[in-house]
């Protein structure tokens, strides 16, 4: 089975306390679609300018990405310069350049049209809207958004919901959507806008996903996957759009979607961004092994699993 | 097997979203001896005031818990006056009258002293060291501390710390106490300083235990235990003392302490803390079933087990 995702493909320049890097590969399509190639086959759809190089696109074609639906245009590849504090769960953002991003319109090659699932990376949702429309018969949508467009295209964003059917999220989003700090009852009324389960990221404690009611045999209840806890995060960059690829990819590589699966997946997830956040930008990602994932699964079984 | 429990008896004044109480049964002593009455024999030690009356006590012993530990002495009780905001996470201390609780000193009716289980509640340093001294012979002892003793009185809670088999503290008191923002970091340089297990409390996102290696046969890989998503937290007040009440009193109806016997404690504690919050007070926790706590303890399980 194969994913599409659709999202930005970016430049970062990144400041930790562990180190700096500038302009690395980095932008939520990316991360999400090296996290989600271990486990699905995947085809991306974002813009870049020319200063996007061969080189660059390697990075995703070396894990068997389709990156036909990257288009290459005048200018400059959208650009963001970020800094961690001490504790890394808070990034104060220096500079944002949206460059050829900010006229970003997703094309989409006519063979990408057949693919099963879809993720709508944190995008404009009238973007995310139009490429909806365009994979009408998507056997499982997820999606992605963030304060900025909850807060000032919340009516674009409803639209959107009402036709994805997993959305993902971290608490402060989830509790900004439904207007309401208590996070079961947040998760009540996102759901109530449109998507059939809701996985709620908690940063370092893990990841909670809710479910609609009669949704997904197998009972309602939420369920929870386990954060590592890491010894040394060095970059938390992606980590959100790496638990997107590892949960979605897996969901793929499963074809049907079940409460069971969407369980699992939300541990595969949580693996996926465990990685991420080991080394900077994507490098843990670009080569990984299965027996490694299998490794740290283990691991995730066994840190939450009493017998 | 028994427990023996020293620790502040008190009145509070709460406020939260969900209402206001005046001067109800409060005090670590108590919620945990509440707590951990469901699972084993409790004997508590305090002190009180003449406003003490026999209808409070009685709220500990019918529950069955030894009170004969609490000392009634002139003056009044430990008064403590707090109020919670909107998302229940901080607390905002109104008043804190210490009265006879400033002078107390512990003492141990002499059939308390063959029991196989203490907890330490958070008392000075120097006080918790006194009662450990009183029983050299216990299986295993359960402590808690917070930012006043870290801060102000280090020395004295090193030595503690040296002969407390378990730690039972949060994730701001862990970093404060290990000097490190990483928490797993943190959690090896408390363990160098004496306890053979840390459990590190993260709110709603449940609880984290660390073993010293070689320590607890079966690995010494954490484990994490989950909070219910609680649809509404009424009061937040003695959560995590009622943790440490059923962690502490499920090791002690089993007897061998193992790694496996921890883990279920961490579930247990879990559920415990999860009833306290919600009511006010230590409402919930007077009137429970173990039909109550066992169903509690299944969704629990099934909220992070994958099969």
């Amino acid at each position: 089975m194969s994913i599409v995702v659709v999202g930005s493909v970016a430049f970062d320049s990144l400041r930790t306390p562990y180190g700096v890097r500038e302009r690395v590969l980095g932008g939520a399509a990316t991360y999400f679609s090296l996290s989600a190639s271990y486990f699905a086959e995947v085809r991306v759809v974002g813009v870049v300018g020319r200063d996007f190089t061969p080189e660059h696109e390697a990075v995703m074609k070396n894990r068997g990405v389709d990156t036909r639906g990257i288009q290459h245009v005048e200018g400059k590849t959208f650009f963001w310069k970020g800094e961690y504090g001490e504790n890394l769960n808070e990034v104060k953002t220096l500079q944002t350049d949206l460059n050829v991003f900010a006229a970003f319109q997703p094309q989409l090659p006519a063979d990408y049209l057949n693919s099963e699932f879809l993720f709508l990376a944190n995008i404009d949702p009238l973007l995310q809207s139009r490429v909806r429309d365009a994979m009408p018969q998507a056997k499982l949508v997820g999606g992605d958004t963030m304060n900025y467009w909850i807060n000032d295209h919340r009516q674009n964003l409803r639209q959107t919901l009402k036709r994805v059917d997993v959305l993902l999220i971290n608490d402060t989003e989830a509790k900004l959507l439904a207007g309401d700090n208590s996070l079961p009852r947040a998760a009540r009324k996102v759901l109530a806008l449109g998507p059939k389960a809701l996985v709620i990221k908690h940063g370092e404690y893990g990841a909670t996903i809710f479910f609609r009611d009669g949704q997904f045999a197998g009972g309602h209840h939420p369920f929870r996957a386990p954060a590592l806890p890491l010894e040394e995060v060095r970059d938390p960059t992606g980590a959100g759009d790496s638990f997107a690829g590892g949960f979605m990819g897996y969901i793929a590589s499963q074809g049907e979607v079940t409460r069971n699966v969407l369980k699992h997946a939300m541990f595969y997830g949580s693996v996926m961004g465990s990685f991420a956040v080991e080394q900077f930008g994507t490098e843990r990602l670009q080569s990984l092994t299965r027996e490694e994932i299998e490794g740290r699964f283990n691991t995730f079984r066994e840190l939450t699993h009493l017998d």
